[in-house]
């Protein structure tokens, strides 16, 4: 069996790039990598499924062990990536998505070099900007530093493999479906032609 | 005027990879990237058209001024990159194509980040051996070789961003030049979308 593959999803804030991942939650060769956390569960989420939970001790030996592929501490709460379980279901050849920060994306590139790199962006920032309002959770500055960290991420999406505007989003989960399939076919051409020659 | 895009062609020898470049020399946003060499000009060769030619000691010289993307010594003889016309095309607006090995490919993807790679493999290895035969310019030793190093290469192949199947020539050269296309556009998207954050 073939290795799944890793795609690392970034975007804006409000580019819909949750969303679009959702989409993946009942496909068989998908994994949504959930990330750990030391902040507190609220009654409406499952362990496991919205997060793994964990005490700061906790937290503080997996990063020592090396079990963290990357983390970041917001506040007084860690979130990070479990190494462990991504690699799990790559070698069980699920494929991988880690929604994921900008800064994060690069601490896993470096680590897992094969990794596919997609990048979500709203049609335009007025729109991104109209979405925040809308959908009414923050405030106007907080809203302002969300456009603001937005703008120096999308320095950062050049170096990423995909860029995927999101305006409709059954086109956009679709191209996220195509990116995967393409990944596995080019995966599979590499190994038939090393195979031919072994 | 947006700066051009850097393009890092490689594969295994036989596989095309020098005719599809070629088929660029005419467009006018394209520029191929022309090596230096320290080894005798032959008769049918132009100064910077096959090769740029310099001495040994000037070759020694451009490495010790960081004026070489990359470089490599084969048998007696230095072969590199410039840096400074690659630079000068990439500012002027122009692409640029480097056809480069393996190695080479990622000593310049080390330094030049946002460079896209573009791997050419042959429908099959069995097909490549008889294009090696055919074109009757190694001995059998020579071609085994070259299925060597090809192996080598193909197990690289997978941290390029497109792998081109080179079945018919022509579908190749636009499936390039689609990827020199897409690049534009992803680089016009993204300008785009920080131009309307300032």
């Amino acid at each position: 069996m073939n290795r799944g593959n890793l795609f690392i999803i970034s975007g804006p804030s409000g580019a819909g790039k949750g969303t679009i991942c959702n989409h993946f939650l009942n496909d068989d060769d998908v994994y949504l990598s959930v990330s750990v956390t030391t902040r507190n569960k609220r009654n409406e989420e499952i362990e496991g499924v919205t997060y793994f939970y964990d005490t700061v001790e906790g937290f503080e030996r997996r990063i020592q062990d090396g079990k963290m592929l990357e983390w970041a501490k917001y506040g007084d709460n860690y979130y990070g990536t479990p190494k462990d379980i991504v690699e799990e279901k790559l070698n069980n050849g699920i494929n991988v998505i880690l929604e994921i920060e900008v800064q994060g994306a690069f601490k896993v590139k470096e680590q897992m070099n094969d990794a596919v790199m997609i990048f979500i962006v709203p049609p335009s920032m007025k729109e991104l900007y109209q979405r925040l309002l809308d959908r009414g959770r923050e405030s106007i500055g907080e809203i302002n530093k969300r456009i603001d960290i937005a703008k120096g991420e999308l320095k950062k999406a050049i170096y990423y493999d995909h860029i995927v505007v999101n305006d409709n989003l059954k086109d956009s989960v679709k191209k996220v479906r195509n990116i995967i399939d393409e990944r596995k076919e080019k995966t599979n051409l590499i190994s038939r032609l090393i195979e031919e020659l072994e």
